[in-house]
């Protein structure tokens, strides 16, 4: 038995993933983490998970963390991370990062971006980036994970086959991305109140959101090209799901047979990525770990549509994924059946 | 044209308030207020007013509140319009009060469900209670109206007719109320975030709620009993609309049809209440003023429906009835047609 | 390996239990069937299949049906499974039924509520009533097994504690129930379009919906009394959940505390239903086969309050309870961890 | 008074029309018809009707149509209305055609994308546009006037002063367009029922949305140039509300400021466009006939961005914008205020 800890554990990515950890065979969860007053039970702070875990949230320091668990999963604020993890690392615990602290391999893109100096800058670019569908090989043996962003991961789930084919360019890829509101995290904020995000659709971070640079990154590092994109999301009045409608430029003329067969040919064996020949709703992989992809075409426009669970594919599902892989379980343990 | 002020502007009652006074053919509304930094303009507070109204939310004073308006509608929280409406009325200016701090008579009574001394303890029992429908002939004239809460409102549009014809006994009875989640305010709370409140229902402040007091009260004075009811909200996941389903006993057999035309008399040229046949649903009503009501029974048991707009009926649009009658204009000018 | 069949495999029921059973480790579904044109994939019909099984929805005969499986869960329409049924069990096939037909005792009773009379009518008062928290034992051996509708479990787990221990009248019970959308079945119609029920909420079936006799056939088994109720029915606007919140009048005096111990004791080792203290929401016991329960006071009058996911514990989840009590399997399995 | 009949009563742009006519001070409605049996009321057909409009659906004849009334609004399905328009106009009655029929000027582009020959030829290219903030000239005097579509008009809106201003290329402009369910109107369909859309997001009618050849009609009309979009729709779950999401290639550096006073000058005195700097939200524009224009860059690519609600100005509003030039009244009454 894996001993596991959650730290973060107020989150909605927390929740999903302590319920996916439940249905491992072979983690035992030993630590649930907050810095909530008074260690509340962590039934109080998710009631849905009454008679079905029985631990507290408890204020633990890193190192106490590296004590209790083998694996440690961070469902921090982005920027909460790298205070915590190398204390945790320190201690020998393993640690699966679901922020954005360790993801990306530049620190001065990383401060472009977010702002602040990174605190951490030597493990970037040294840690792996946990999309197993891409860096599979790269997991085992690893002692930090950069568990992957939700837009990030559908973006790049998309685009990889055939921007590493070269069959498009890439430059000027426009990705218009959905997600539901869940992806907007837990901390009471106006604009994520029902009353404003119900019967309600809006883009947000237009040209500036964090997601973007991580995309650029992977799918650089996967064509070995310098990939940009004009990457504009919205938010949908639902609680699960994403998807991104993207516009690339084909660099030769091909047909929705051949690009669907690149694709498939791509993500063989890859048991959570689905070809499909329908136009996916993201209802299709909600509550799942899988990312359905088709490609049409609008005239000679191609337009590749993913769908993932941003919750899961997007975060704790492919936290579990990865886990899997860095303790050498079978890839689809507690995620398949669905 | 009545100068009009709206203070505590950046709720939804407010905007729905605001939406309505703009089409009014008599009012000029001189000032909003709330306690923003930097008097934003309202179309910052509230997107959808964006060409409709060009004025900056100003923290005003009492007295220059009553100095810019010849009526205030106060949408302030419950407890901090005591500390403003003494000296807003002071100025010659009328007040009416969308919370709940003038509604009951009793101090002791508000003291027990609100936790609090009132502070202005003589305008209680003294000041109107703004349900035109049951009061009025008391609201030309008036200084201050109490504008009524929504689940009392509803309830008490329901049960009065049937009350009043000592139809039904005064006690036990019970009503299971029903809230879209407009209705919990615009400040952000955990329990009103979208991913809490989407895909889910729940019963919140069984035994406890605030309205509880209000109808007993109101309900009371219609029908000279004592009045107990049994009061249990639910939230729903929806913007706007309530409903209550009430299950009262019977004082005598009676039918439908006789109860209904007991309820069709007593709101005999009453323009916003609609006694129907059909089950209403609360989308028949959203987004007007109007109250639905029908009854039905199950077996002997008498079961009573009433469906409003929270936000309208329930607040906004009964506010505004309310400023028609005390202004002396047609009970429905910028209400009606809907 | 147990072979099993899914008899109307086209509606949200059927799919909820495919789900199901796609994680059981006992089962192999080797049918589903539907009387669509073409034989189409399953994952034609449930594009969120694809990938998850590969059979095609094939319009079988009953006698095909037994060849194929050991097991049938019946997922079709109240009133054709009287006409499969029958000869479907005459192969030695077992079947789980998840429409009404076979949940009265007294055809007398279905006829008045289902407007037909019943033509298996033999079997009816024989069959077992699947409802495992109170049936269990009766469930290994059975050739047939009626599933409960949703409303009614939801209703009777709330109350069959009560009752059996003699706290509450049997009459006079009111259920103010409350359920998503998904019950109301995939056969498109007027009042279940999405334009219809999102953003409203109503009553319907009122004084004569069908759960209404099977809510007092089984309160009435497991209380030795006559037991009669006022079930009124609303639709909330989400897709999944049901609510009931119960107004019954107590016996004698009796404490939360002492009520709620009453619930635990009664459902001691039951692993699905959840006692809890705090005021559930269906979100909690959503996408589980969890019931939550609780009680509460509103002045002398109890308040029992019951949550569940209906298409899970309300439908599909029970009928693998059944199902696994049937094979002998424990009880839990594919149901838990949930 | 104008004698006005709404033919096709019972959809949702109908039942939006009827509300909007009532507020309206110079008209009389005289006739809703419908194919329905038995001439039903008109508030049961809409029971948000109830109270406010007198009516029974009748099956009339286009004589009889034309001689209840001055202007009648069509509101059936495309392909119907080519079959009754000409008869009404034949007795004097002036139409205004909420379908397809009349939009395009071409019978082949009619052909090609209906799959079916146009039945009145003779009236495509003659009949007027009915999008007032580009051909408000035409419209007084018109017999008949084609209403636009609602994808139709956020699109035009959002791109015609750029295309008239040459500041961006013509050709490749992608639309990626959302859209609430109630713009699919009220005819039973599993694709549009509750428990399918709700919780759920896809793209549909990829490449061959019908909207596509009447966006590059207008826009060509516009611009004096071959015009050819990229549109992709998306069905959002929502009642109400649409968004374009635009993404084309300026034929010039500009700024986020110029391109914001081109549309303001191009859109000077029109009162429904509002043009603001803020990322709109479709909840600012539902329920209104306000038009949300912005623009924004990420990186050298221009993203407009265009909302308005599908029922309004999108199809009912701009109706009775139209109806308001043809007839002589204020383009704005019962619009405005909103």
């Amino acid at each position: 038995m894996i001993r596991v800890a959650v730290c973060g554990a107020t989150g909605y990515t927390a929740l999903e993933l302590i319920k996916i950890l439940l249905r491992h065979p072979q983690v035992q969860i030993t630590a649930v983490t907050s810095r909530q007053e008074g260690s509340p039970s962590i039934s109080s702070v998710h009631q849905s998970l009454t008679g079905r875990l029985n631990l507290r949230c408890e204020d633990l320091s890193p190192e106490q963390i590296g004590e209790r668990a083998d694996v440690a999963f961070c469902c921090l604020p982005h920027g909460a991370s790298t205070a915590v993890i190398p204390k945790i690392l320190a201690t020998g615990c393993k640690v699966i990062d679901l922020s954005a602290d360790y993801r990306l391999s530049d620190p001065a893109v990383y401060e472009e971006w977010y702002g602040e100096v990174h605190t951490d800058p030597t493990r970037l670019g040294r840690t792996v980036y946990g999309l197993p569908e891409l860096f599979a090989s790269k997991i085992p043996g690893s002692e930090l994970i950069a568990n992957p962003g939700c837009y990030t991961s559908t973006s790049i789930l998309a685009l990889a086959p055939l921007l590493a084919a070269k069959l498009i360019e890439p430059t000027g890829i426009i990705i218009d991305a959905k997600s539901g509101v869940s992806g907007a995290g837990r901390t009471p904020k106006l604009n994520t109140l029902y009353s404003e995000c119900n019967e309600a659709l809006s883009a947000y971070s237009v040209g500036k959101h964090r997601h973007t640079p991580e995309i650029e990154q992977v799918l650089g590092d996967v064509s070995g090209q310098k990939v940009q994109v004009i990457f504009t999301p919205h938010l949908i009045p639902m609680d699960r799901g994403m998807m991104a409608t993207i516009y690339p430029r084909l660099t030769r003329k091909a047909t929705q047979a051949e690009l669907l067969q690149v694709m498939r040919d791509f993500y063989a064996n890859k048991p959570f990525i689905r070809v499909v020949e329908h136009l996916p709703s993201t209802k299709d992989s909600a509550f799942t770990n899988f990312c359905d992809l088709t490609v049409r075409f609008c005239r000679e426009q191609l337009i590749v549509i993913a769908c993932l669970d941003n919750l899961l594919k997007g975060a704790s599902g492919v936290a579990v994924q990865n886990f899997n892989l860095l303790c050498g379980f079978d890839e689809t343990t507690a995620l398949l059946p669905a």
